[in-house]
């Protein structure tokens, strides 16, 4: 079956230009994958009339949706409705029930009149149907053409994605009725290279027909698949299970921290961390999954020689064997543990750079401690790349250990 | 004189389904733009001979450089180079040089042999001239076609980037000579929202002409300003001195957490840090920047009230006035300049949510406190948004109130 495609214009200079980062795109790429679209491109044009009107035939010529969003503000620059309205050659048409949200917004915050280039806001194309925005002052619209769908959406993130979720996927479920939701599987692996996932799942996992892709981050692999039948799927899941089984922490889209905290949780355990060269990264990426004080008991980020002795890492050991080794690695991790009582303790030291490193210690070595009632283990890593590569390697690493503790591989 | 365009186009499907968030794109388009560029299209497509073939076609007749990247892996899925060659009908040749490095990469982690599917990695088409990557396994190359210059960067950024400030940038110079380089004015801000910058810069700002933009990100606004002649930018430069003087922190692209560490070098001063509901984010932000062990000791994440309390929050404190009060922000604070022997102290408890919150004590609540030889100051917020936004913000705060310490205003 063919599927339903889709394009997606996002629209302004500041994205041109790389002054904002474009998450619009990749939260419409992301939404209409996962509704069943085959996205064909994403293009970003600047605020011009001609550049918007030809990106606007380029897409009409190759998919069945395509979604506009930015060039909606109230600023002369502005110029997304004025130019989809000249494409179709149609007048803009004044909306009663926009400008009175428009009205109401302002009110809400304080203004008594609403500035007059705001009224801008209330206009549309003829031939389109206004779609309300209920969290801002720009209207969205979509405009039916033949068997293609055009929609227009504000280029705030969080109006744009709040008006997707109200407004626009209702629209798409009503429009495109033969809309087949493809089934997906979704495969996350930690410390395994990408040339080593796809070694291990060999090549009679690709015999069967199926979308696949391979995504490499930061120490971790991820494997997405979609396939027009269950089946398909069902015999992938259970290859991926065996094959990649030292790697694999989930078939879900979920982070590292978040499935460390998930197990963590269940079994009713804690963990701390004293970290160095990670300066309180790790600490921050177990913080940012809400609920993460069930089994968060604290860090402490020991920079300086004096906060490492202060929190039980001996001036001797510190002195003989140097803040970067083996031993102070572990007292690391036992300090956290019995300093702020946790089941668990995480040590991290080691030089991320650019400068501190020498032959024997060069910049991106860690020495990793996991410490709990059954002992203290250290590994030693050679990290490739910069100061944030080395910082987020090392976090990640230390996650990954503490993940296959609590599996109980290792 | 008309500007030297550029068109940017990124490869691969984990970007059009919005797997990964596009920052290659946001990279090329900030260096084009610093450089002189115009930027006339950001174009992302799939991995398919046809689709790239196509948007090469297309990028070729609108613009004189076109930057492509990603696709250039040693998986089946990566045709980039493939789709290049059979663009001009040349056919792909062995980089002996790439290959050594290649080798090299692998024995310096431990490989014994390459994998065979990696030796695809040192092919390029034959018209190309390869531009090595010393960081990586994938070979970036460039294609002169008349005027215009095609250029090819693998897709992992970190590779991206440094081939682009090692190889790409030295080339650009050389291949567009006539590049005119627009000056530039950055100005950057912070505590200051958008509507009040451009309250406070006025209408008579904008009488001369120039190329304007204004960027809000995390409780900061960014200014970035081109314009032919630098008269018109030492103008704008002083006024933006004088009328948004009590946000200005930096005149160039430093972010805050390098400015207030510039200061605190500049004074000998030092820093330590106890967080609650940022969890280590504050203190990850501030070691991220190289050399930040000169001025920062260390920090806590005091999670669990038992390591608030080891860490000089009074057990009878917490008890009365909870957690998440001034009077615990301020002991946070004083306790981490104590423990620690900092110069500074800052403290910061709050609730991040998404769940934790009360009428009284609602989501978004945070006290931040800083210490010093001079006192301690504790101020209330309550920030808007979801659990990350509130860490996020939070933790800029801290470093808005530290920095405003340093500058000696408040």
């Amino acid at each position: 079956m063919p599927r339903i495609t889709a394009e997606i214009v996002t629209i302004g200079v500041e994205l041109l230009k790389g002054s904002v980062l474009n998450t619009n795109a990749r939260f419409l790429g992301k939404e209409l994958t996962e509704s069943g679209f085959q996205i064909e491109a994403q293009v970003t044009c600047g605020d011009s009339l001609a550049a918007i009107e030809e990106c606007l035939a380029l897409a009409l010529a190759r998919a069945d949706l395509i979604i506009l969003s930015g060039g909606l503000g109230p600023t002369p620059d502005d110029v997304t409705r004025e130019a989809v309205a000249q494409f179709f050659k149609m007048p803009l048409v004044f909306s009663k029930s926009q400008f009175a949200s428009i009205q109401k917004h302002y009110r809400r915050h304080g203004f008594k009149s609403i500035p007059d280039q705001v009224r801008k806001e209330a206009f549309y194309p003829e031939n389109a149907v206004p779609l309300l925005n209920r969290f801002g002052i720009a209207l969205g619209f979509y405009v039916r053409c033949g068997n293609r769908l055009i929609v227009v959406l504000p280029g705030v993130p969080s109006e744009l994605e709040k008006m997707y979720h109200n407004e626009v996927r209702p629209l798409l479920k009503r429009f495109f009725k033969k809309m087949v939701k493809r089934p997906a599987l979704v495969a996350k692996t930690v410390g395994m290279s990408e040339p080593e996932v796809m070694q291990r799942l060999g090549k009679d996992f690709f015999k069967e027909p199926f979308d696949f892709g391979i995504y490499p981050e930061t120490g971790e692999v991820s494997l997405r698949m979609y396939a027009e039948r269950t089946g398909v799927l069902q015999r992938l899941k259970s290859k991926i299970k065996k094959r990649l089984k030292p790697a694999l922490y989930a078939l879900e889209d979920v982070t590292l921290a978040e499935k460390v905290g998930q197990l963590l949780a269940r079994k009713k355990h804690t963990v701390a961390a004293a970290e160095s060269c990670t300066g309180g990264q790790l600490a921050a990426e177990i913080t940012r999954i809400p609920g993460a004080s069930r089994y968060f008991k604290g860090g402490v980020t020991a920079y300086d020689n004096a906060v490492k002795e202060s929190f039980g890492v001996g001036r001797a050991l510190l002195k003989t064997k140097g803040a970067v080794s083996k031993e102070t690695a572990a007292a690391l991790a036992c300090g956290a543990r019995e300093v702020m009582r946790a089941d668990y303790g995480l040590g991290i030291t080691g030089i991320a750079g650019p400068t501190g490193g020498s032959s024997k210690k060069p910049v991106g070595l860690v020495f990793i401690a996991l410490s709990s009632a059954r002992g203290t283990q250290v590994r030693k890593y050679l990290f490739w790349g910069d100061r944030s590569q080395v910082q987020a390697k090392a976090s990640k690493k230390a996650l990954e250990l503490l993940w296959r503790r609590l599996r109980g591989v290792s």
